[in-house]
């Protein structure tokens, strides 16, 4: 089997998810619910942002949900049930990425008109979710200021398909020598103008700032 | 076009790499080359692992040289050009791993008999290189104490398919937290009796261990 063939059945398994991920937006959309699909390396420190965004959301009054994917484990989704808030794990077993199909499956069922914001915690990695589109509004690209500044030079395309990115363990900035205006050049070269927020889940730095501008896009639903 | 015949076809072309890379492995044990395939996240610090590893490595009286992937740019290579060494940059452009035949273009013509160390950095990904034999002899899996003690259940294949690990980046353990005995077991849960190098290539600590697990590993070729 030929290169071009295998890279048409490829762009046809995409096409079927992108119009699923389109049907979904609108559903999303139409009951109010903004969707953010979070990406970035393994260990970029998803869960802890999320875990923060999750309680500080219901703290403000807002009704949130998170769909988890790993490989294996449900480690993820027992860290986020602390935040009180209805937490599915995706196991994809092999997979380095989510899919929209596993979305649809997931929150079939969910009343979404009860629902302000639903978070999904994609796969580790800085490859392949770049393509699958999950029916999200918003993707939000983390860097973690311990991996090293070149990493959106390094996966341009998937800093390039981001909405938002935010660079986290700001707290860890001094002790790894972490090079913010260079950081935040490399994000601009491969995706000018995107918002970049610097958060610390630690410290909280940064994180009223998200949840101002997810507030904001969730307006413009 | 089903599943299993998209499956088929991966297997056919995973087969085509595994005997190539067996092909390899013998010429490369044949000249005495011990060759080393380096896998991680993105931002698992194998660069400056491995450039202290070629430095200290040449110190010694070694001949090595280095073979770095990235999807895009040549910053890799141009760092490691700081130890002298000959290495050669593959750009994939958009492929998370590398292939046999990659490594089997860039060593064609390097006389192999005056090598003792090749020296393969993945692209850094947790999932894709898994299954593909680059003709290593030794499989070296990163974890970086930034990234979390949980990732070897998240991504058991690697880990299972590595020969050694190497917890990286140990000089900022105690900055975030790093529960190294956690680490240790979830390596051991996913390859029982892996050697399990505690190294920082900032302080210089464990790479003595390494470099002589290396020239052991090399006298056995």
């Amino acid at each position: 089997m030929s290169l071009p063939r295998i890279l048409e059945v490829r762009s046809k398994i995409l096409k079927r998810n992108d119009e699923l991920a389109r049907d979904l937006r609108r559903e999303f959309s139409r009951h109010g619910v903004l969707v953010v699909n979070m990406v970035s390396s393994p260990g970029t420190g998803k869960t802890a942002f999320l875990l923060e965004t999750l309680v500080r959301l219901r703290h403000r009054g807002a009704a949130v949900a998170a769909v988890v994917g790993d490989l294996e484990t449900d480690n993820d989704a027992r860290r986020l049930a602390a935040a009180g808030a209805p937490v599915r794990q995706i196991n994809t077993h092999g997979l380095c990425h989510l899919e929209a199909d596993m979305i649809r499956d997931q929150v079939a069922g969910w009343d979404l008109a009860a629902l302000d914001y639903l978070f999904i915690e994609n796969v580790g990695n800085l490859v392949c979710p770049t393509s699958w589109d999950l029916g999200e509004s918003l993707r939000l690209a983390l860097l973690a200021v311990t991996e090293g500044e070149d990493k959106p030079l390094k996966y341009p395309a998937l800093f390039n398909t981001a909405d938002v990115a935010a660079l986290t363990k700001l707290d860890l900035a001094a002790a790894c020598g972490f090079d913010g205006p260079l950081a935040r050049a490399n994000l601009a070269a491969v995706r000018p103008g995107m918002p970049i927020l610097e958060t610390s889940a630690r410290t909280g730095a940064g994180l009223d700032e998200w949840l101002d501008l997810l507030a904001a896009h969730r307006g413009r639903l």
